[in-house]
């Protein structure tokens, strides 16, 4: 980051949050051109961009009554401001996916299944500039709320989607990594094997036992090197003023992800 | 990756893993001039590293008695091919850092810490090639290791090592993010704040519950913006033939991670 | 159980369950006299309580539109039908402090902490009919709910309230078990000791670590044997239509316990 | 306890523990009569018993160069001393299953599957002097095991052991609980609904998703109430002179617990 992008410029992607309530957070591109610099922003209301232009990142700028934190948005706060159509994979679950995938600048990504772009979203972030994500969705409405919210993060051209159902075949070929989040993954994975480079990575989400032991199954017909499924509980710790416990609050369940590594024989 | 790639070639970095004891990874450097060509491999025995040269990633490679997988590593392989002196931030905490700190290419980084190098590598694995990490780590012992670590993962360009004690200072500014993973975290949280970018992200490990205590009352002194502290357990599942069950393995804890994200004024 | 036992009589605590709403349950004592025989059953309506008798348990009862299961309650049909004031330790603590401290049938047990009688009714319940309960309580409002609560589930006669502040000292002697739920139980670590048995049991339900410290320490000051603390999380499975898969809500956190048993000496 | 019972007298079951390793615990009967008196404590050697007579609980007995605090064993101890053939059922587990089931004094309860008898023995320890454990166990084998278990700790007139196959029907009836750890619980469904009170509890101990699935689906075809599955984790918190934080060491599972009540009629 250069000493320019301290403060905000014509085209940053904002983050405005509520100092007194935090989990109020609205995301803003600044466009300043005269037809384009008043926007009205849901739950704040008509906003001038051109007032915020020149603030700087890490101030509180006032609007109206309310006092709001200028910020460039992070990955989390991206992921907080997607409309949502259905349950998203969590950051938890996919950071754990980026790990055990090792995605990182330059890979090339299929994904199978957009929903509201979430897990998307993350991947896009860590394989650009130079990678990309082709994503096979065949809801159209999916599409239409996970092109938006691409968009909105300004990732959209990292992103390739096609109105497709992966289950009937990848056209792609020498892929580092196939990512899905269906129903039915099992159907995929002989296309995920063909699809594949040599050592490249097979990851599945499923919120069932019976998805997870299918696809397992389904994954031991082939070619694939160490399948394995794990799941992954996140709690928050509170250090409060009567001392400090785990949080009472805790998702019991989000899904399990299975991975595996495709090899050229398994003997 | 290019079709070129599907084969070792001199350079390549390669993980052969026992087809009959998957946790038997060995990571070698391809080197094929005459001097260095016979590499002593720890529980393998002499390797003539010509002979893999051609060998197409994927395939078997028959070695005496042994048939060995060939891959090029991913991150998890690194990981798991470290020289280690203590315990090593966990893949599940890792992949939690770099999502909560949104860990990207082009990321300046300050890490706290050094240990066996393994937070390390994944991060300088997510920001090259236009990131950089500079670690401060006060024992030359752990540099020693650390550094073995970092080049036998090609990734010691990524990485600049700085024999000091950050809890004394950090000469950096601009930064992204900060990671710390030393007995201490409270008395860096000062200097973090002066080397951190607005919007820049704290993180902090700490395995016990009075380092979590003593570090956030400590952030809560400087302008940061919502710190919080999350645990993360992981498990994996086995889909066998008596049926599908988590498994009896598991670790109890590794530690707690603290985040927060610097803001110029928080009234 | 004998035949007779089979359907409702004259004094019986008997449990509704709405058939369509299995959350919705109603405790009552049947009492057929004149002038006790109708009541007003909170969000049942009045119900004259001589048309249960006779009737079979395990059946179901139509009253007005809805329909009813008639069973005997058991302990965690008591535990549902409390009036709560605070949060109340929940089963899963409950049965994880009866089986350390071993309470059953004969046991005389000090309790520090009334609250809303909740773990009282747990231990009354498995210290009948020879044992008995002594149950410290400084707050008058707290002791009015829980002997109701106690009244209400047949259990009074195996308790014995008093109006006191345990931390200022147990005036009895000889006791197998000493339970507490209270804000400073390392303030009757001592008093604990006094009044236990050789080989009697102590346990401490506490929210946050730093209480769990201060009462472990003050433990390591008496001859206590093997102190030790542990928390216990609990997860619905659910066998949908759709799958198998944990439950999505779970309690994050109620309490650690810690457990320690009275020696005479530990040199 | 009388004050007569804070000393060891013939007859007694007493527990030995290493002072300097509390995990080594030796469970002895008193026998003093000529021919019992010397008594061969593996791991401790020849010990004459005449010589605890007398001798305070909660004191040390010095023996040999061995010091060991002298203790009437808890129910945690009794578990601790079995022997074992295969996994047991962990106390948190049958605390679980102890509290869900509301088993106390004067219980009537069938048991399938024997195992080594820990489940028996919390059993046993929760419905005596009034009730009664019935288990069937068609290994002979597990039957040797389990009645010198029972014997050990003194429980043994409380249960009648049937060297039958639970799968192939019961024959008593008006029993308050049926508890099975056997492979295929769901054999047992209907034959437990005919053998149980009205209102009365089943619950079955499996390691398996599949096992709880069929267990669930089977109860599903019969007058049960509200069947429910529970998975308990349970973790161990050290407050050590580094600070206070979970164990590592956590079994990661054990089994899912499937509790369901009887009623004459669901429509």
């Amino acid at each position: 980051m250069s000493e320019d992008s301290f403060t905000v410029s014509d085209g940053d992607l904002v983050l405005l949050i509520d100092i007194n309530k935090l989990k109020n957070k609205y995301m803003v591109r600044i466009t300043t051109s005269n037809s384009n610099s008043l926007k009205k922003i849901s739950g704040l209301g008509v906003l001038n961009l051109n007032k915020l232009v020149g603030k700087k990142y890490g101030s509180i700028f006032e609007f109206g009554r309310k006092k709001l934190f200028i910020l460039q948005p992070d990955i989390m706060d991206k992921l907080d401001s997607l409309q949502r159509k259905a349950q998203i994979i969590t950051p938890k679950d996919s950071a754990v996916i980026a790990i055990n995938c090792d995605i990182k600048n330059g890979d090339y990504i299929i994904e199978g299944g957009l929903g509201s772009g979430a897990m998307t979203i993350v991947m896009a972030n860590l394989v650009k500039p130079e990678g990309k994500i082709i994503t096979y969705e065949k809801s159209a409405a999916n599409i239409n709320i996970g092109v938006s919210n691409l968009k909105k993060c300004g990732l959209d051209n990292i992103v390739e989607i096609k109105n497709k159902d992966i289950t009937k075949g990848i056209s792609e070929k020498n892929i580092n990594s196939i990512v899905l989040d269906i129903p039915e993954p099992w159907l995929v994975v002989k296309h995920a094997y063909m699809a594949l480079n040599p050592g490249g990575h097979f990851a599945s989400y499923s919120p069932t036992m019976n998805q997870v032991e299918l696809t397992i199954n389904e994954i031991r017909n082939h070619n694939f090197l160490n399948p394995y499924t794990i799941e992954t509980l996140q709690r928050e710790i509170i250090v409060g003023e009567g001392g400090t416990r785990p949080s009472f609050e805790m998702l019991g369940h989000t899904g399990y992800i299975t991975f595996a590594r495709k090899v050229l024989d398994i003997q």
